[in-house]
């Protein structure tokens, strides 16, 4: 890490990157003017924009390449933020250009299947060299659908099946559910819930929703369902330095789950299944142990609740293992995987038991999109062979280490620096604060995200070396020292 | 009409094809084995293969021209059910496959961006020439999503925002809304409902199974809420004969309507949209008149409702008109249209006063996809160089009337006949026999698709002309004669 902090950047690309990326890549952000620039400033009074209060700029993407984002006014940044944490390789990677060019790949694009009733040929084995080929510890059964929130429904609805089914014996349903289920009422639709956590965020969809506790935005004016909802643990970091204070904490949260699941049972609405993020993003990056998420699949198991672990923003490799749970160290860690994002397709894993009992509960028109499977394909060889998840971990490690660096550099800006690989977090003493660092590192050339209340988040690519890290922490820098 | 049924193929098509589509279509059905084949059923033993309950076959795309499907077997079929009516213009369009061969498209494919947040240079411009051009009457705004279930989901909520916006006369939400939203309480998550109707499918998320009310299999074992269900109108076809017993048939359903308005405002629990698709497609092909829409469109303004037209499956010029709902002759028809299937994207349009107060309160990762968005561009482009709309409406008055005939000759068999453009169906007296109907014909080269208990649903792709309507009858025709 000593070693980590010189800035050699070339030599050090030379080194460690492959020929593929290090050749397409730009060197260094370059910016031409302040973000948003004239002609950004010109496209969002087009008549043909409709949510011009979310955007922040207008991109090149033709001329994005690898970490670097091009904006229509020629600035290139450092794009530590990779549109929500979903470009896994970096913009534009020959690897992927390929597949555009490849004459066998063009018939996937234009002709869309309904893949749950006419599948293409290749698709079984599209599946097996892709996303089976990832299959979390325990499941050897994969569902695509076409985003994140899609993925989180269908995983529920998985759970609110394969627990009925449990309670009825796995017998036919009555006359009486079958009726009852058609105007929405119980037994036919019964009511069962789902278990949350405060800070969560797994989509926006309506049972998604119901499961969403991070911005009060997201929830204004919406209905629900009342679902319990536990308190995820409020860790102090470094976690090293707070062990015993921490554990306490998730003590603390573990046993408020337990009092909700029975009491929830208790008020006709029993706990089909258990909803967690490896580690809360939208939320604000809050981290909970490995000896909390044990604990915590071992209540989901002891009362009879399946385990859903949502990993859609911390899947694919991201925090240096290909999906967040396997820092847990657990033979069992869940019962449903969900994904999205960087895996570019939706979907969810499930065991063996959760596959529903009859063709059709779990459908729709699409079931996915066969085109991001063969780029999801492609992203994976370019993992194994440039050892991404080993990038990942080097570059997280130095990331890290430069914010704990910068926070002891500057105590009342920044603190409780945090990570996992390179989803790395920092917090600022205040939300106008974060806003701030965030803008001046933007036109310095640092696009960035944030999440939670005052927090900085860092979402690059799998292809963000130890290079870019010495970049980041270069602007971050410049834009402390100024802020003082 | 009487032109329409002379068998004579090749000139018709040279004189109304344009060549594109003419010189690389196949001319006929042909069949090597019964469906499914020997190399179909090896598949359906793939490790890979997870859902193998539902699937029919697997399907040659590459092989697969205009309006016909090739299997893995090399059986050719002519296809009129689309991938569940969701392929616009027939396979492997050629100007579909000069999208993906273009090289100015390659980023568009490569790196699919968090589009509310970072739009690509071009995309208001594309929306203008895509989705803005097809505008349902009175809407400039369009909300591009991912799937059909995803566009619902979200139209819903866009109604929810709207209609609390206006009972707090859009002044900020009180600190209390604040709170309880983030715990799934009202008044911060308002008990709102929206009214469907018996026989409705709008999608297969929490949100939108709520008003899915087709199959008990789509719905057994979820959580829903207690929204208000009216009935359907149940008509007697042909229309045009049974206009008074149809037209008291809709009255009685209106009146629930209002009933079941005033009812859930008096439980508390407010109606703020209705949902209506211009033709109950799942739930069996149910057909009412524009009075009917007319007046519930009515019913909705006098009330406070927004009225919602979903066009998942009729949108996209299936039934001769862009719109289904441009049937119906009204000046201002809907608050919100949503489509997805033939128009490649998901989404809805809306009228301005539905536009969310604040930005990030409809909002996901992806909001859509711009490399449909292309696509789409381009099947528009084909709509109107090749006249699709009249092309349907000839087509579609040629298989209406062959279907007069054959339930004519087959009246033990064979009732109900209905349709618009080529959004036809009919019914058969059983469903053992309609399934037998569909297995023979699918042997002989046709495949279809079912609906409700006992329909046949007819979707094919603009691209079906007269020829092709010929050789349905034709198919139909046989399997008929055989079946007595």
């Amino acid at each position: 890490s000593t070693r980590g902090h010189r800035l050699n950047g070339s030599r050090y690309v030379s080194k460690t990157a492959t020929k593929s990326v290090s050749e397409f890549e730009y060197d260094a952000p370059s910016m031409k003017t302040a973000v948003p620039g004239p002609n950004d400033i010109q496209l969002c009074l087009s008549p043909g924009l409709q949510n011009v209060g979310a955007v922040h700029f207008f991109c090149n993407y033709e001329e994005s390449r690898g970490n670097y984002l091009v904006d229509v006014d020629g600035n290139r940044m450092l794009d530590v933020y990779t549109q929500i944490s979903s470009i896994p390789i970096g913009y534009n990677h020959p690897a992927l250009m390929k597949v555009m060019t490849n004459p066998n790949n063009v018939s996937t694009f234009v002709n869309r299947p309904a893949l749950g009733i006419l599948p293409p040929e290749n698709f079984p084995d599209k599946l097996i060299e892709s996303l089976l080929s990832i299959a979390p510890s325990g499941m050897r059964r994969v569902q695509t659908m076409a985003c994140g929130s899609c993925s989180n429904e269908n995983a529920f609805k998985t759970m609110f099946i394969w627990y009925r089914n449990k309670e009825r014996g796995y017998a036919n349903p009555s006359e009486q559910e079958v009726d009852t289920c058609m105007i929405n009422q119980s037994p036919g639709c019964p009511d069962l819930s789902i278990l949350s956590f405060m800070g969560a965020f797994h989509g926006r969809t309506l049972g998604c929703l119901a499961t969403t506790h991070s911005k009060a935005i997201h929830k204004l004016d919406i209905p629900s369902f009342d679902w319990p909802i536990a308190p995820f643990p409020k860790l102090q970091y470094p976690l090293e330095e707070f062990v015993r204070e921490n554990a306490q904490e998730e003590a603390r949260c573990l046993e408020e789950v337990e009092d909700l699941i029975v009491k929830w049972r208790q008020k006709g609405k029993p706990v089909a299944g258990i909803v967690i993020e490896p580690i809360q993003a939208e939320g604000g990056d809050n981290h909970a142990s490995p000896d909390f998420f044990s604990k915590l699949r071992n209540i989901a198991r002891k009362h009879g609740c399946a385990f859903h672990v949502d990993e859609v923003q911390t899947g694919g490799g991201t925090t240096g293992k290909f999906w967040g749970h396997e820092h847990w160290g657990l033979d069992d860690p869940a019962d449903v995987v969900s994904f999205s994002k960087k895996l570019l397709t939706g979907g969810y894993y499930h065991r063996d038991e959760l596959k529903p009992d009859k063709p059709y509960r779990i459908f729709n028109t699409w079931m996915g999109d066969p085109s991001k499977n063969l780029f999801l394909s492609e992203v994976l060889n370019v993992i194994r062979r440039e050892n991404l998840l080993e990038v990942v971990t080097r570059s997280g490690k130095a990331l890290l280490q430069g914010l704990y660096t910068l926070q002891t550099q500057y105590p009342h800006i920044l603190s409780r620096a945090r990570g996992q690989g390179t989803f790395c977090a920092i917090d600022a003493c205040n939300d106008a604060t974060r806003d701030s660092i965030m803008i001046k590192a933007r036109n310095k050339g640092l696009f960035m995200g944030s999440c939670g209340e005052k927090t900085i988040r860092f979402r690059p690519a799998l292809v963000f070396k130890e290079y870019h890290v010495h970049q980041l922490l270069n602007i971050l820098n410049d834009v402390l020292a100024e802020h003082k």
